[in-house]
């Protein structure tokens, strides 16, 4: 990376992106070996092999603390079996053999329990027999199946099998079929396992362009989550002028972003998102580096469910910024254009229990309800609801002018007040004050479509990153849970909450 | 011999054992490029600040465990700070940062001694209890120094920094100055670190050859322990037709090679070194792919001291051999021929005793020790011990000849019966037999350099690999410690076993 | 048909005689990657610069034959301008400045004569005199507009420019606004230029796979002119397993392929197209190489028309059926699946006159007449006619029943008896016969849309490639005009040759 | 090209350099063809076949102006065993076929002449006659073995095939044993085909660093022929900070760098080459941007004898002088430091014919010529030429010392008053005079190594390159002879002239 950043002032170049041509070298290389494996073990069916014995048969033991370093690795045959007959089996019966594995082969916990008491007899002893103990003890805590893991994860394509793995545990844990405790730790052992194998330093950004491989412009648009991609001509307009598409590689899974961070070049802080992605605009010219100061980061999508909670998406916002700070020289504001999820669903649920137990006055001034009353009729706050519901109420202009303002003052009680234990509810709001931004400006009709309508009425938000800043803010939000606003938001909350009773 | 041992567990010669080729110093050479990055940020000096206020500084707190996923990262500006200060501290001074690091930010031993007891009560209770309190305790048996070690690993240039800061850990407990159990624990703390990163599924495997980057071709010249490389055409055909030179290389540590091997493409297991790097040989022709059945694996070095332990080279060897059936259609025998290491320094202890306590009935037959006595004079031990201190008795053809069938004999005991906790003693025998290799054939004569006679009187080794046996013959080493060898060396040993009292 | 034969003298079609596969223009999408140089180059206006003052100051004097080293170059930065003046030439000035330079700086005729001259006395002389006075005129036959040529090609962008400009000049000749000898003359100068530069030698062979550049795949996919690629997942599958797609790509053209190449990978000749790009077929599985022993060239596109009469897709063919036959250890046949662009205008040409002076029965036997009147009525040569001008006739089954034979025996005629200056008159033909390949077999019903059922009664043709007869068949074709072709082709031509009067 | 340069800032970054790895993508798709090529086709011998034999079967005829385009090509077999026979031959068996093929495979001239008469005749006529007898008398024109040659180029290594020829064609008209003009038209009908292929729009500019395949450098230290390079640590200073090497690559001979410029990037303009090449200086630190704003062009050197004369330095000059520009802001100034290679054989004759007809007056004031006298004893011409020829006079700090002002006077007489054809006599003050520099400062004891000593007494001089100057002062040169120099060389020159009758 060194060598490279030498060689490219712009900095960014990753070693794949510059060979384009020699991208297939590794599995190139590995050819020979992955044909002959495939063809040669795997043909034949595995027979009728029975879950429990398979699993008996590739978990190892853990051996003795003793001889940890000498216990012989399971045959390789057996675990790309164990792979193949995974990945075949449908949903439900990888629910039960997670549980079976989770449940069946974890730590021996009187062992455990043991070597901790032993532990505390130690304590007065000298430092060497407590830090021993601990290392044993250690060593005890570690479930048998975590052998097995690690030994997939030295296997071609092992470490992306466990991150699926892993988004298989999370489905699980997410129906709630079963409540396991042992898959929980399951999850919790691989999340920590790939936390260590795509840890930045592991990570390689790569800019993406009109230039890159199909295939990977192709995952790409298929992973965009927050605008979706309608066709190529317009993934073609995301990686061209005016905008820049990075995302985060791993040398273990190949050809697979991670996450995907989009950005517009602009000469001020987006205020809706029509004039990025939906409509033909000034951008899609020459890209004029003099003009351009601001970066909207407008899209960031992770693609991998299983590396879930693994620090992805805030650290491919540093690294961006500081990439562009490094490409174009009048480069001084930052800010995101991001969706607010939830909001309308908040909305609704609020107008219900509004209905319920108060007038509108809550939410709106006299003169306001009035207004929306003639123009919805009676009940005005049955009506909003149903209009809500449907999309229906941005058809009037009228009513779109008028709700305007007390939107907005819910948009920023939302945001700066409804709290999931203590942070923000919002998650997208989470993500970015985590990242040390801040909430920085609600916007009118930034997203017209469907889609925006439906999540947040139409409204956008700016999470601005002062770069100085965000180490501070990210610190004082994590730990004491302060959300750095600005006047407008923090205007926004003020006059709703003198009316307000929630 | 144990000395000799633990500094190269994985059982191959790693850099630092050996002297230099006598090339440039890497250090010299390449600092203009490897600290290009670094000056230029930290122009600043750290203006005398004392090393605990900088530990204390740097080193975050654990937090609690239900505060796990909210701790604030400590400063970049910080932690690469850190990094400069200690790569600028001389020798000793490392060793009194790493001891106030791992004795002073260690695990809170009372909490974890607490949590370790909680678990023993809660044995009989539900399995969700257990598990979480399980979690807990590997949670608080984290040293409070691991936090810093992993906000190290996430930066720029970070992986690479930790693995040398674990050669340092490696030194210090080498040298015995001190025995701090402190350091053991965060050698092998760094270790499963390590280990985690450097899986495998994590390495690139690459070919060298000519057209490869010469930063990687000096590196690998410089790397070379076995036999050392001369010059550049010396490495420019160990490169080049009917051999073959594999490295694996991490995404954390571009252009470091990290393991090379050397093989050469033969139709015939080769018996000395000589034909292969020592001489203009038919070796340096064409390849004709027909005629190549077997692959010698002549060399096989570490590069970095600070993976110690991780294993690499068995694996390097497990792809290569792959690689090498995938691309040649004939492949068939696979060896290595390897040294030695410490046979000569054995041979000299044994015959210390001999001369003091018995004949030299023990080591050869009546005839030879009479012949012997006649070419080198009496007491014929003492100038035996002195004649292979100072490599003078090849001179004489007559004793090279009478020396061949006891000093095989010798050798064949000294790589079969010596034994280091139960397992071969020869680190080179015990890396491959831990591999599942066949103790195959010695090779008298086969090493004529200097280095080769000192070494081991200019014989050297084959381990045969025999794919379909080599998981087995692990397995069974590993467990049982049994050497599977060949009938050449059995005879050896038995024709050894007869006369002597060893 | 003459005219069509213009177009294409190298045989194969390309880019501009086909509607376009409705994907977004190349001109519009691309201009803001291909202008950013430009641009900022280029930011003053020429300022009211007449054409012929531009002309006189661009274009170099030849010099004498003596100084003919030592002429200075013009000043880039003129010759820069005049790119871009001429690129932004709307198409009728274009026209005008071509003949303006072609005509205003072309040789010096009377010095030409007049060496020519010399010539004629010199030759009783010595050879050193006689080679002399001809290098004289080579280089006083130099056009200088030709310095300009060569100044231009040696500029970023130039060799396009000059290709593109002798497509301006193709475009004049064919339009015959205008017959201008001057415009001849420079094509045929610009022919011999562009002939050099893109001889083999300089071509770079590369397969595209979904791995490739989407910039690459998407011109590739526009300049489909054989079967139009109606969108990604079919290109996809066009670059895919059990398919090849290999190009022409040049170094001073880069990103730009001037010849694609898709070839089918089956056990068998395909007799149609459908199998190949129209619908999800058993291709889209796993390549088994051991199966693939046939590579149908089912498509060949030249994309740059100023390119043409520069021998490349030939070249191709022959460079891919090596690489094939090295990649596939079983592949043994090769062929061609090639459209028949205009039979049916051939074919209703013929039956025009057929309707005026004869019956059918030069065309069909009297049982065929008989049912075909049954079919469409009287009178049924002028039925038929409408019919295959509108693509009804497919409609009745019975209708293609009955027209299988006679079409099948109309088309081998066409392509085998038809000709052009003594050559095949159809241009694949024509093409694929120069290439050394054999006439081999007519296949009914091969493409069934609505473009190859207007092209040519939906029929296809083989062009068989014998690697190890293929210079034979070539050089016989191009000496004595013999067409190669099958059994089945040279029955039908002479079961067509007893009826009819043709 | 321009893909990637937008991509790349730097600007220079070639496809090549950053596609370290596929560095060989290319060959490895042709290797296949090669490999069945050599193995099939080369293994038996030719086997008694005569030169004029081969030669006639493989030279094709021209064939008429009218079926130009339809000659079959010869067979590709026939060509490669030509090249093959060719390669093989010593070197006056070389000089054999180059003349018969020369001499026997020409023009018609009779033919030419013919037609040279008609377009006499028809200058009267219409333009369209006119240009098709030019057309006729450029086809008749090119001698038969043009058309071989031609096919050459297109093979695999056809190119640098031609190349290597047309180097023996100049070693032939060189030796002189022959003055064949027959091999001088061959010459330059190769220079005019090698002038197409290499013209610049088809060079690669490639920055070469420690990072570029070994082959490359090694290549890249051989051809190194102004300061030889003396071992890998010398050539890796040579590709490190504070300096670049540029060399042009070309896509029909892959891995050949064919001009190679080296550049030491300064403060000020270098006025010795012992601080650039000699010794460990300040410029083996880090590379401070801001500090760099004079680049010295300080060596230059061609690798492809048969490129003679084909442009390539100059314009490598003017691509690498906008590259430099480009990564440095503050880059300013240019300037070559050159050997004068030459001056001291100059010198030494001038001393001769001094020493026969005058005193030393011409050269020495009567002050120097006193002193000399009593240093080097009598008669001081016939002592200084001997010292001058064995380099002794460099150890006599009083007599370096006393003829530091005559040699400069000397030498600046050397290089700017002795002609060739009325250009400057030294080839490297003509090749930067030619390019548009200003012969702009001698510098005593600049190259202090026997060689320079030898070539030069120890001088070099600085040719500076003004950007904007450079094209007048190009044109100026060749048209008018006249050579720009600096205020201190036309002083030395008026001064030298004040005494001298040289």
């Amino acid at each position: 990376m060194l060598r490279f950043r030498a060689l490219c002032t712009t900095g960014f170049l990753t070693q794949q992106m510059c060979q384009r041509s020699g991208w297939h070298r590794k599995s190139d290389l590995l050819r020979p070996f992955l044909s002959s494996v495939t063809l040669s073990q795997f043909k034949q069916p595995v027979a009728g092999l029975g879950m429990d014995e398979l699993l008996s048969s590739v978990v190892p033991s853990l051996g003795t603390y003793e001889t940890r370093d000498k216990n012989p690795p399971p045959r390789e045959s057996q675990i790309l079996e164990f792979m193949r007959y995974y990945r075949d089996l449908a949903s439900q019966d990888k629910s039960v053999l997670l549980e079976k594995l989770a449940s069946g082969y974890g730590a021996d916990h009187e062992l455990v329990a043991d070597v901790g008491t032993r532990l505390l007899d130690s304590l007065q002893r000298d430092a060497a027999t407590v830090l021993q103990i601990e290392d044993r003890l250690r060593y005890y805590l570690t479930p048998r199946y975590k052998v097995l893991l690690n030994y997939l994860s030295r296997l071609e394509g092992g470490v992306k099998f466990l991150v699926d793995l892993r988004a298989d545990a999370l489905d699980i844990l997410e129906s709630k079929v079963t409540d396991s405790p042992h898959i929980r730790e399951m999850n919790s052992i691989l999340k920590y396992m790939l936390s260590e194998w795509f840890s930045v330093g592991l990570l390689n950004l790569e800019r993406v362009t009109w230039h890159s491989p199909c295939e990977l412009l192709q995952k790409i648009s298929e992973y965009e989550a927050v605008h979706p991609v309608r066709n190529w001509a317009d993934i073609k307009r995301r990686v061209g002028p005016n905008r820049r598409c990075f995302v985060f590689m791993h040398g273990a899974m190949p050809g697979e972003p991670l996450v995907v961070l989009h950005v517009a070049l602009t000469d001020h802080i987006s205020s809706n998102i029509q004039d990025i992605v939906r409509e033909i605009s000034s951008m899609d010219t020459d890209e004029e580096a003099e003009k351009i100061d601001t970066a909207i980061f407008y899209s960031i999508s992770s693609s991998q469910k299983g590396l879930q909670g693994v620090e992805l998406g805030n650290v491919l916002i540093k690294r961006v910024l500081r990439e562009l700070q490094g490409e174009f020289p009048h480069m001084k504001h930052f800010s995101s254009l991001s969706p607010i999820p939830g909001f309308t669903s908040w909305l609704l649920g609020a107008l219900s229990s509004q209905a319920k137990e108060m007038s509108g006055s809550d939410i709106f001034t006299d003169a306001e309800y009035q207004e929306i009353s003639e123009i919805v009729g009676s009940p005005p706050m049955e009506s909003l609801k149903r209009l809500f519901s449907n999309n229906e109420w941005v058809r009037s202009e009228r009513l779109v002018n008028i709700l305007e303002k007390p939107l907005m003052k819910l948009c920023a009680w939302y945001l700066y007040k409804e709290k999931h234990r203590g942070y923000a509810l919002n998650p997208v709001a989470n993500f970015h004050l985590q990242n040390g931004a801040v909430l920085w400006r609600l916007n009118w009709m930034a997203d017209k479509s469907p889609r925006g309508i439906s999540n947040s009425c139409g409204m956008m938000v700016n999470y601005r990153y002062f770069p100085e800043d965000t180490s501070n803010n990210s610190a004082q939000y994590l730990a004491t849970k302060h959300i750095e606003a600005s006047e407008q938001i923090l205007n926004f909350v003020s006059q709703f909450q003198k009316n307000s009773k929630l």
